[in-house]
């Protein structure tokens, strides 16, 4: 299917939505949340300050949809690189169910590692979760907006490893996901070790089988 | 055991030192960790800042001494209510074996939650992990010289275990150890979840046996 090029108006909305997006996450970078301010996204981005309020209300929604069109993006780029469009399906925000519950775990989680490696992403993420520690309200909003809706994907896909006999049934998947999520995200955020896709492997293989002998 | 009475001049050194703590502590929850500064605490301290300066050659310094105490207290604190002096043994930073793996690390998690809710040491440490997120220097400092040694613990307690034909003898005990510490750790600092012992005897549970079926 071949996109209709959008409206000239449409166009341009399109170019300051980027250019705002893109100022909000080099300034979160350089100067942390608290410094961050709308004048200060419009005035890098080159637009002026209603164009901002008149889509957003606070520096907290634009940062929110900064972040996730940065994750559409690199949504994006890994479907050019996995064979150009319909080289993934539609919807990329599913984890794949191959019927191999580890390999598709470990696929994933791999890929986490890459986005958690790339330097455009690092900066601003560490800014935003470092600000979330300390600013429940922003904490909070961040999880239930972008965090969680991630985690729900685990759910579901270890739902259906359940269905398929593979994960035991009296397990409760929010807090199994856990086990191979955090210890990856703690790695990130507090730097307590290196993180590499052999790491991510060893706490699927953990997770699903156990540290007791079978 | 009696312990001799310390010298007037060394009681006055430990009084000063507390008050120190105590204002650093103070004054990183109210401010956050970049508008803490050496003059602040002093004043707060009610002592010269020469007095830190002998001490301590950074607030950074100061931070990681005061949040030592701060362990050392609550380790006393639990000693006292577990029966008095002698109702622990003298090496409290060990975590118990009774032989009982699942046990034991239940134990110890459910003491970390006790200290996670504990509201005296919530705020300080949350600003000092929020700063750590976005000051690499700052979190390596810390990871290596708070966290990492009490990780070590939990590697301690899993060889031992290992030696013991509980844990499978080709598992890693640093990253196994995550399985269960992590989700915790991630839970408090990001919000992404309720804690309570409950969860924690779930996700020993989880790690010790897999998700999959045995």
């Amino acid at each position: 299917m071949v996109k209709k090029p959008a409206p000239d108006s449409a166009r341009r909305s399109e170019k300051s939505r980027r250019a705002i997006y893109d100022a909000a996450l080099a300034l979160v970078a350089e100067a942390g949340y608290p410094k961050t301010t709308i004048e200060g996204i419009a005035a890098r981005a080159g637009v002026g300050k209603q164009t901002i309020y008149r889509w957003w209300s606070s520096k907290a929604d634009v940062l929110l949809e900064a972040f996730l069109d940065l994750g559409a993006q690199a949504a994006e780029q890994a479907a050019e690189q996995a064979g150009g469009p319909g080289g993934r399906p539609d919807d990329e925000y599913t984890i794949p169910d191959t019927g191999d519950l580890a390999a598709d775990l470990k696929y994933v989680l791999r890929a986490t590692v890459d986005e958690l490696l790339d330097p455009k992403f690092e900066a601003p993420s560490r800014a935003l979760a470092a600000e979330g520690v300390v600013n429940e309200q922003l904490g909070r909003e961040f999880v239930a907006k972008l965090l969680e809706p991630q985690l729900q994907l685990y759910v579901r896909r270890l739902r259906a490893a359940q269905a398929a006999g593979q994960v035991s049934s009296g397990v409760d998947p929010r807090i199994a996901l856990e086990l191979f999520v955090s210890p990856l995200a703690q790695r990130w955020l507090q730097r307590t070790g290196p993180i590499s896709y052999e790491y991510t492997d060893t706490l699927v293989d953990y997770a699903l089988y156990g540290l007791a002998p079978r």
